[in-house]
């Protein structure tokens, strides 16, 4: 009933490449995932303030949804039998779920980590709840999630070599279980995480491993854990080339807007984070002309769009005097409208990156990007 | 550029009648109201957890704007320096603005009354304002509010006749010094507010005091303020035939479904309330078989919408186990998609009666909408 272009495997397409850059789209029965794709993050069966509708408005292909938070709340179990993670959120384009992996480290309390997987207490009400790769398996089945993560183990930085050698080759035997338990499921894809730290050795190790066994897509694990921009450059200047050319690669967790275009750059093809949403509830909202913090006393009597630029809502409809007074006033509208102009705005970093890739011109237009962050905001009236 | 008729005047037309209730229209250059209406409250310059045009889209042809909170912050100066109220919320259709008398009697901190107005401390940041007749209208036309009402007292309850008298003949002044401070402005309305609590003949006198003055429309006043329906209908049964059959008449602060129905089977033209928004952030649902709170566990699993037959966005594409989900994880979509429900029920409630009034069926549809409460909700699967 729709005019996206489906088909009935998950496939992907190199299409052009600039530099290093790449321009793709992943084919899936739920319709097209244009490359480089920025995947806002639906953690709890909703992107936070926004409706479905109003992030596909945005211009997202895909969403990510979070095994760790559905697990425990409403449990896969009940989103299974209410027909499924996109029906019970109302987005009926992909999802990708994560593992479970990193949010159980990051969230849940008492954890016990062993060959065959965690075990851990829940954040919400202190039940116990075990993950393993073939129960992460599962849980994705059972969301009905488009794109399923191998479940990893993420060690906390900074951790020694031999440390981190011994989680990767963890992780990697992990990964073969992982994709033993997801078996052959047409239309659904799964992806390796290639683990390693900063050590190319221990990256190539693990790209080796995964190639292997033999994935979908390949994501690039370990990074975007408060290790820097410098430090997670340096490791996708080698790690990229390690990982097959014809599938796609994802570098979970990033990022910041110049994150972004620097992991593209380097060869990535996905991303997810957290950040345009969660800072559109805290009053932080990024622009062409970089960072503005909207309950800055300066915006309280201006009458000048955030970006006269931009065709958001925030934008096109109010004034940074009223994205001010509702952020002041706690008002939810000011959630509303931040995040829809965050999510807008990664979305267009992205069109135009996949716009200049296409005609071989990326160097050019992450110059206009870094130029246009250096004037900062327009000045006070 | 829009379809919307106007007229560059406020008029009220009488188009049918059904017993007492009344069909109308209200016609001001900002595009018609439609009469019974029922006025979604945007107290500081938002409707909580809707976008306008989302209010608009449940049926809504004219908002309340609080002009206490909008004093305080961001101030009306602000507001008109901004280029008023419509432009700052970004609705373009007619706003009604109540005087700030109401609430500063139930929210300031540190009230001193006289026959020249209120003195107050606010409770946002406790700065000491003051609020007169003559500020009162200044205020609402520093807002650009197209329908004004008059600066009165509303006494709290109980209270003797000699104390309601007292308050009532007072308000009465304040009435002739908010028209004589209003002056001449083609395009907006000024309404008179009728006090005299729960007492014929002081309702009467105050009746005939403001058709003595002459207003575009006539409030009841004092009612909703915790008198009880029974004693609120009490007074209706006779305040209504007090006032002007060609001029609308409204009823302030009110209310749930039965109160609106009640209200308009006797006479009332217009009522505006937070109930359908407030309620929407509580997990408190109205529906045509009753209320239903979406946090009670009966709903976690349950796949069927709210109300199988309701054309809302929660309702056509979601499960009531999802808003379950979504108001227990305390996520923002929960109080977006239950405000909008419950903004869209009222708004068919209001169209229902509006439909039956043309036809001269008002007191079968009444049946009707008290059959389908007196059901109750839904058995449980």
């Amino acid at each position: 009933m729709t005019d996206r272009q489906t088909s009935d495997h998950v496939a992907f397409s190199l299409l052009a490449k600039s530099g290093k850059a790449r321009r793709g789209v992943i084919t899936t029965p739920r319709g097209e995932i244009r490359t480089p794709a920025f995947m806002p993050v639906g953690t709890a069966a909703t992107v936070k303030a926004m409706m479905p509708e109003s992030v596909r408005a945005t211009g997202a292909d895909i969403l990510l949804g979070n095994t760790y938070h559905l697990m425990l709340r409403p449990t896969a179990e009940r989103i299974d039998r209410l027909g499924g993670l996109h029906r019970f959120m109302n987005w009926d384009r992909p999802i990708l779920t994560d593992s479970g992996g990193f949010q159980v480290m990051s969230l849940a309390g008492l954890r016990r980590l062993t060959e065959k997987g965690v075990t851990f207490k829940s954040h919400i009400d202190g039940s116990k709840h075990e993950l393993t790769p073939e129960r992460s398996m599962e849980i994705q089945r059972l969301l009905g999630s488009d794109i399923v993560m191998c479940f990893d183990e993420c060690p906390a930085l900074p951790a020694t070599d031999a440390e981190v050698a011994k989680s990767m080759r963890m992780s990697m035997r992990w990964a073969q279980r992982s994709k033993d338990a997801f078996g052959d499921r047409p239309g659904h894809a799964l992806f390796g995480i290639m683990q390693g730290g900063v050590t190319p050795d221990l990256r190539e190790e693990s790209a080796k491993a995964l190639r292997e066994i033999g994935f979908d897509g390949y994501a690039i694990g370990g990074l975007a854990v408060g290790e820097g921009q410098e430090a997670m450059f340096g490791v996708l200047d080698y790690a990229a080339d390690m990982l097959p050319e014809d599938k796609p690669r994802y570098l979970m967790g990033v990022g910041k807007p110049d994150d972004i275009v620097g992991a593209v750059k380097r060869g990535v093809d996905m991303m997810d984070c957290v950040l345009p949403s969660r800072s559109g509830r805290t009053g932080q909202v990024f622009t062409r002309r970089g960072v503005v913090n909207i309950k800055n006393a300066r915006h309280a009597g201006d009458p000048r769009p955030l970006d006269e630029a931009c065709t958001c809502p925030a934008c096109a409809n109010y004034s940074r005097a009223y994205l001010h007074h509702v952020f002041r006033a706690q008002e939810m509208i000011s959630g509303m409208l931040l995040t829809w102009h965050n999510l807008h705005y990664f979305q267009e970093i992205m069109q135009g990156m996949r716009d200049a890739i296409e005609v071989d011109a990326f160097e050019a237009w992450e110059a206009e990007f870094h130029a246009g962050r250096a004037m900062g905001d327009i000045d006070p009236l």
